[in-house]
């Protein structure tokens, strides 16, 4: 049963009591697909708060193991609730919790870190080697409910859109990505235009580049990158994307890249368009390895390049949050479907065609 | 024939007259070896020098000339001297040289540069992107006489020894690689003990990397490694690379990898190895694209790698020469071999041995 | 007498003869004031371009010579030819010189280099020891012609207006000034609204800057900072600068500071509002030494802080140019004056009112 | 009372009973001096520990307290414990502790921050907005017992010599300063040969620095600075140091200057002596503004000086402990007294005279 904590703000005055069982979609067992089932609502530790789901969005992550490809079956361990794209409301709050308040318009970050290993201890908890992931390793947000460490809820104004609050996460990949090279100025490529790579879009142009130039092989997110403000976006399956660029670029090729497609044939392009002394992002996974022009692409071209992972923990929240409150980045463009979370094999498959921005789904 | 420039300072008072044809190591046509024949004494323009070649060294690349293999076939144009490793005396000036005397002992740069290109023109003249590399490009050094710009010549004291001056190209590359990191105090691999993977080592060490680990496929040069200062060095085909290097690191990895192998199985390893968020740079070449663990070893391990390109232009020199003056780098113990130019033959298996460090011939 | 070059190329089909002496702006003898007099046509080394004049601009450094304060009389060694802001086309070019033609719009780099020192052969030429500034330290630009380095002249495209060529000099400090920290998503402040200041604030905004705040002593200086797009722009000796800018920034402060005013009053105002952490570049210059809080300042806040000198030479122009054919930055605002050169008192007189932006002179 | 934690694990089995009182050098009221005298054995919360203390040294911001200097007066509220350069062992946890058990020998931050602020969040701990200083904010440990949160308790190997791990903390200030500026194959000024300044030494010639000038105004320091591996050490009030430091660098001065005196005559001479390009960090504090020459010492010069505030929290105290554990650091030298703690005026006699190095207290 759920007890109010020692300070007695269990709830806000005037709130409904707080149920015993919430609704969330489960991965129950191993195979394709997740149930929409009930679940008792979890109970916080005395760091941690719980927060009521007010949206969730779908994430290609999501995608993987609801269809549970490969990656899917090695990694997560049923059942468990999925969701890791959240924003809710602090419903209660444990007795060591201060920076929160009962009410506090929230959104989560989905990496949960120790804060003792040497890469929490130093900074850099966006590596710590003990990060367990909302929805992936433990349960998720797809519920009515989730309980979290008090850090991972990022207070939000209690006026922000709903659809705002609930992309600050995924955003995260973006801004991280962007941040990780001196684009001030710059000639700008971002490989894959899926949701991240439009935001990365939105924040290279919005942090000083000069000119943004993007890919991807459909035509949908092509036409959507425009919209975001690619100076050019071509599809890689019908467009010359070496002969174009270059010729935007005179000839020279682009300063950076911010690889967002894991797809071998885009990295391979993409380092060809890479001036000599060039630096790139990747965030992009591939899914296993490929075979890579290494002596070209990063010796001989005196290539610096950084591996993106996760968000830096929490300096990104902190540029993200700016970004958004300033206008230098609209996100509201990218949500294109809103649907129940009732309703989530319908989000999945919305997100699956390829022709949609971001999905939401409320509680 | 070759007539004093305007300065009357052709020779210096009391040199033999300058012959007019010279020995040299000719490619002379498609296919493997090489001849050792006559040439003019090349002439030289108003920005270059003509130098009396002292001592020449043997690299890799002499070897995939010397082979014929097909990088060697793509690039070169035979006729060609060979060489590019390169000590000797100022001989000739042209009329704008001012920085140089007759006399002066210099060792050579081996890429010339354009002064007039982006890059050039922004302190990246080892990206320029019309440089032409002697030996390879254009007639190298192998010979009694070579003619070259004269910021190529880099001025030593007189009194270094030739078995060092001739070693500074060579050495830059170790430099640029070794600089290209932040090493303090921290844990570093170098993966491949050739030539420059044995001073990148001793560079490592000189600029205060904590500990060194090396890593090789020869036994000979295992042991070389350990004499230029490596805390332990592994022959990969036989010792545990991974668990030992591991247990030196209380399990943690490495803080940065110098990569001087260019085998895709030591890359593989040795990413194995870099803690994440560590940094690695690059000179080895592979000679193809080949399979590489991206998600892995760049992606989730938030890796910084730097593609290494020659040597800066000129700070690399500057470092370099700073490293030797104040002894806190030896070179003499890489010296295994001399011969005489004309048994070149001799000294290009001595390399291809696998046995050797590095093979001086002098003319 | 001048005669063609070896190449043959001294004038363009059609131009009028190369006459024998010109008009120019000199200081002719120590103390106040310049005459308008004759100067032969300088002549031309084979590195060297000739330049006709088309623009010249005044900056404050040749307002110091003009008056003739402390620093201009310990430095300037007259007769000289005053100027150094200057833009032109190429009448005649030296023997070694292949990357301009006759004909060429270019304007100038001020400073004269060496080529040869540790810091030229370093990338680092704006901090060359054998550095020499054209109209101080060797004739300069207020003329018909003007003779240079080859280097020194950047080539325009042919329609750019003579506004904005004869600016790139001065605008180069600006970009400089900008680049050298990270301004992306930042909140900025830039002391000292003067045209280098105001020009600072154009490109902070255009190279990612969240905010851009502004201060100066002047109402017109405070006016023209919010045309040129500062945020908020304050007059120091009116509004209560730091309550001000800590509000804008709720409570925080700034996160960067670019210092354009040499004022050691600002510069302590500027140290109080930049954040724990804070990064600075600092162009102005005070005239003498002076009382800073080194302790709060610099060491508690943990501030970074670099000195800016002239231009990275070249990295600065290749910036400069970029922001102005991207259309990122418009310096036209900031020209307020057009005079002939001959009337080069009453440009001075302009300039020195503190009412102007800059002031140009065409011969 | 003290009470058992409720994991039972109060003592350690056989451990004496804890007493109810304790010995502490405690500044009673404003004013010179400090008295020996009783206080309770403070109470943990629950992410504290209580640490029984086994060493403490002196620092000079001890002495200010203790001569109770303007300084003092403004900061510190008597009655206060004294002392922040402590090491003890773990004698009871507070129930969230997990990182150390009853019994670990530790070594103590003295930098108590709130983990909630801007600055803790992104890895910045060392300029947390709400840090309080053991021995100047609140209670420190010149006692037999100190409570404090345990992730200020750094956890030493059991064998850790007390001499050493005592000094770890104002090590931490030598480290910090060494590390904050690329000191490979770098010629390095440290000024100031107080105990900072000699462990400055020490760090910089470990990380791979060239070479280390130092200076100071006591001989007795001077001479110490050669013990600790400067190359050079030199008395600002007897030796010429500008021409000897010159000398010693071939003309060209000192690639980075590592300011530890706070002196204004120190700082003009360094800056004097730094190369233009160069590189400071400032961990002297002056007492108070002073005339400084700013156009020439930062901006002509292109000086990058970077101010060190504390120990970056916690990636300094790895860095530290590295140095120390692989021995490329011994601080023993630096211990030359060792006294009880009831004998605090003599320790801080010692500490006044200027002729000693650390000195050492033990309850």
């Amino acid at each position: 049963m759920h007890l109010p904590n020692s300070e007695g703000d269990f709830y806000r005055k005037g709130d409904p009591p707080m149920p015993e069982v919430m609704k969330a979609v489960i991965k129950e067992k191993p195979g394709a697909g997740a149930i929409y089932g009930d679940k008792p609502i979890p109970q916080i530790g005395s760091d941690d708060v719980l927060v009521r789901v007010r949206a969730a969005s779908i994430c290609g992550t999501d995608l993987h193991i609801y269809k549970w490809d490969a990656w899917a079956a090695g990694r997560v361990k049923p059942p468990i609730i999925m969701g890791h794209e959240i924003c809710g409301e602090v419903a209660e709050r444990g007795i060591n919790v201060k920076a929160l308040k009962i009410g506090d318009f929230v959104s989560l970050e989905s990496h949960i870190v120790c804060n003792a290993c040497r890469y929490c201890r130093t900074g850099n908890g966006h590596i710590c080697e003990n990060t367990r992931l909302i929805g992936v390793d433990r349960d998720g947000g797809f519920s009515e409910y989730i309980a979290i460490p008090a850090q991972n809820a990022w207070p939000n104004p209690p006026d922000m859109p709903l659809d705002i609050a609930v992309l600050m996460e995924n955003f995260g990949n973006a801004v991280h990505t962007a941040f990780a090279c001196d684009l001030s100025a710059k000639k700008v490529l971002v490989t894959g235009c899926g949701p991240v790579g439009l935001m990365t879009i939105a924040v290279a142009k919005a942090i000083g580049a000069r000119a943004v130039y993007a890919t991807d092989i459909s035509d949908y997110r092509v036409d959507f990158a425009k919209k975001m403000g690619a100076d050019l976006a071509l599809n890689a399956n019908k467009d010359d994307v070496i002969s174009q660029i270059k010729e935007a670029t005179d000839g020279e090729g682009v300063d950076v890249l911010l690889e967002m497609s894991g797809s071998p044939q885009a990295i391979d392009q993409a380092f060809k368009l890479l001036k000599p002394g060039g630096e790139a992002a990747l965030l992009g996974v591939a899914g296993k390895p490929f075979e890579f022009d290494w002596d070209h692409h990063l010796v001989f071209k005196a290539a610096t390049v950084h591996g993106i992972s996760g968000r830096r923990l929490w300096q990104t929240w902190y540029q993200a949050r700016g970004l958004i409150f300033s206008r230098a980045v609209d996100l509201s463009p990218l949500v294109t479907h809103h649907v129940s979370l009732a309703e989530f094999d319908q989000a999945f498959s919305s997100m699956a065609s390829g022709e949609s921005g971001k999905v939401i789904m409320t509680p």
